[in-house]
């Protein structure tokens, strides 16, 4: 015994969602089907719109249903000496929120991992190579994630900028404001008082 | 600064999910957008043909895109003089996983909820009286939740059941099976010293 078959073929869709197993997708069908049919219209027709347009800026990568998203487009910003590479559209956001960095992006979505079989060109270095030649740039700033691939792809990349002569830096890891100093991981506390400042 | 207007489209739409909040849903546009392009237009049509052709089984109030649904459309469990009462089409297939019960099924989908508005209309009941009332009908099995709405339903069920001098049963309520004495909350442990059998 079996849902009605365009039911099954609900749930069955709604386990492409990341984290949604069996049992959440049937809770999510049968909530759709009872309570929002207009939500799950809506959500049936931003999905196709979102599928169907949105690709990558063909400047920074992040995603974007124009040819360059709206920071490579301003003027200012989009022609700036600074890149920042980060590894995901939800980082340029995080950065964006502090208003502190004017300059443009680039995003690897994703990070160099030879054991997935991804490269340098599944992460868009040859575009990052090909403007580091092409353009004026000064200074690339590197914020992927902490982690070992994260720190393995910047290392690559300050290589990359070393051949074309670019400035590379790499955001600093320490103490996050707010902890406590006795919760803090090892690691990030040796980063701590091999990058500490004399004030 | 935002994401671009079709991902932020997607994104508040995902939110209508039940259990998914503005971070899950970012996730989860990006993955798609990410990796599984296929899987999210699939998505799509799925939740649009289920919300345009999905309904309630004119017998037994289940989803279904039929007019019966497949245990109402068969002939014998479908004219069966004995229906069981649940609240949600899950109910109907966790009891048929057991494959213990022959009968037909009525889905009230939800319970009689005075403080939200629902009452005896809203959960089909006056479709169950006419039921009760037109078909030979031998016994009704009151399988609502053991919570105290599902009691007060299946009180108030067996009421009516009463009036049209239909028998009404009450699934037995104890100790599950594999469960450890001790765990146990008093308030089943009651049921179960209540509802003992002799041996």
């Amino acid at each position: 015994m079996k849902f009605s078959p365009l039911i099954n073929e609900l749930i069955t869709s709604l386990k492409c969602l990341p984290g949604v197993g069996q049992k959440s997708a049937q809770r999510m069908a049968f909530q759709l089907l009872e309570r929002n049919r207009n939500g799950a219209m809506q959500l049936s027709v931003a999905l196709h719109n979102a599928m169907q347009h949105v690709q990558h800026c063909q400047q920074c990568r992040t995603f974007t249903e124009q040819n360059l998203c709206d920071i490579c487009a301003d003027g200012l910003r989009g022609e700036s000496a600074q890149i920042c590479v980060v590894e995901s559209p939800q980082d340029v956001m995080a950065i964006e929120q502090t208003a502190e960095f004017k300059g443009r992006y680039f995003v690897l979505m994703g990070h160099l991992s030879p054991i997935d079989g991804i490269g340098p060109a599944d992460i868009g270095l040859d575009l990052l190579a090909q403007q580091l030649s092409e353009l004026q740039i000064e200074e690339v700033i590197l914020a992927t994630n902490p982690t070992v691939e994260g720190e393995a792809t910047a290392h690559y990349i300050a290589q990359l900028c070393k051949q074309h002569n670019v400035n590379a830096s790499r955001i600093a890891h320490g103490v996050p404001f707010g902890g406590e100093l006795e919760y803090i991981d090892g690691n990030t506390l040796t980063h701590a008082f091999a990058g500490r400042k004399s004030l």
